[in-house]
């Protein structure tokens, strides 16, 4: 049994659950958040997750909320821990999902044949805004960081930012439920996962430049723990702001014809021989 | 009932297959190719493809080769188009998963608990030689293109270089099957592909610096037709070296909060009203 959802925020109109705990902590498969966002009546998860997750949420989202009423699935982009969960949402309710247009004809994929027909928004790559309940969402462009087609969702309401595969730290589902005040502490567990896999530099700072115009309450990333207060969001912006990153780290040395060979017992590499005298 | 596979290769040894077509082809869901590779009765997958292709390509397969001596599912990244179908393969072979070290811990999202345990060989950033029968297949990096965490594979008997999301062109099961020996007139229909899925220029020419070095007589994508030939792999080559893409193409202009409202009745997005004299 799942711990409760922990509640993000609260109003007699509107609700934000983040779920944290729903994967076995065995290590195996990377910690994930999914979130429901009800407004008015009227409900949408953000990054629904995998095979792993599915059971769980739908019975702990039907507690809190009547899965007819959802309207969205909203994936952030099409990796597996995000959304490879797809067809049994799609068969559950009458949601539709939404994503970035560049994977509309990818993530039939993750179907039987026709599942997806006449239930998928594709969100062009400026973003827009999507109603929900009394109010609305807005889809942010965050294209390459990490995913090609990439948005986060910013909620007017409680003022959350909810950044996908950016903020996150590799933790437990224990530990994401404490939000992180302060940043300095914080960066390590962040760090090398930032470095390999948000794209380039130059993609954070037109991201931040871009959401220092919105009031920020919490940032929520899908693994790990979310970022609360002005101080450490700034501080995690201005974070972003100088980290080195994806391709501005690779050079010639990581783009060779490989020698050594994969031993499919042990699952290792083992490097090359060398020459005697080399 | 779709056709035999395309025969890529052959000798008495070693046999490599590629089947084109095993998707409707409604345009919902992107054509894809899948390869079967067999050195001295030992065979891997290469991209197996979506929760679509696993049956007809299962029993495709298994026209050819036993499925019980499938050593490999090999992917060249974690797209849903890629190995949404790993559940079942898990299931239905004793095969290991062959993928980038940095999806080692999001591909269980694609299963049920437990199924990945003890069977996935998680790929070194590097690469590396993988026996196969009496050869073995080379695992070339291929970060950023278009994923973080990507390999490319070379058949050094058959001389192909599978190159996943690289050399893609949009087209049908039926074009796929006719190799391009001439890049120019093929090149409209890779561009736009390249353009927004592919991360870097940086990155294709430290690509095309590495493959440069290896004897490559087709180089054949994921989706779309086979590039035949030292000429037109050499334009293949030289075309990239001149691409922007990706990064460096996004600008200020592409990272705005949106005010378009998207409508999802007709799921479309409505441009903000303009304010009048504005």
């Amino acid at each position: 049994m799942s711990t409760p959802p922990l509640e993000l925020y609260r109003d007699s109109n509107h609700a934000c659950l983040m779920f944290s705990d729903l994967i076995d902590e065995d290590g195996v498969a990377v910690q994930a958040n999914q979130f429901l966002i009800v407004d008015d009546g009227t409900g949408a998860i953000i990054d629904p997750g995998g095979i792993l997750a599915f059971n769980e949420l739908f019975m702990g989202m039907s507690r809190h909320f009547s899965p007819h009423k959802l309207s969205y699935l909203i994936a952030s982009h099409a990796d597996p821990d995000i959304i490879a969960s797809l067809d049994r949402w799609l068969t559950s309710t009458s949601a539709q999902l939404v994503i970035s247009r560049i994977w509309e004809r990818f993530v039939p994929h993750f179907t039987k044949v026709g599942k997806t027909d006449n239930r998928m928004i594709a969100v062009p790559d400026g973003g827009g805004r999507l109603p929900l309940g009394r109010h609305e969402l807005v889809l942010l462009p965050a294209h390459f960081m990490h995913s090609e087609g990439n948005f986060h969702f910013y909620d007017p309401v409680s003022r959350i930012l909810f950044t996908g595969d950016l903020g996150v730290s590799m933790t437990n589902g224990a530990e994401a439920r404490v939000p992180v005040t302060e940043l300095g502490p914080h960066i390590a567990r962040m760090e090398g996962f930032h470095k390999r896999y948000m794209v380039s530099n130059k993609i954070l700072r037109l991201w931040t430049r871009m959401v220092r115009k919105l009031d920020v309450a919490m940032i929520v990333p899908q693994h790990g723990a979310p970022i609360l207060g002005a101080k450490a969001i700034s501080d995690f912006y201005d974070w972003l702001d100088g980290l080195a990153c994806g391709v501005d780290l690779f050079d010639e040395r990581a783009y060779q014809v490989p020698t050594g060979m994969i031993d499919p017992q042990t699952r290792q590499l083992r490097p090359a021989l060398k020459a005697v005298g080399a």
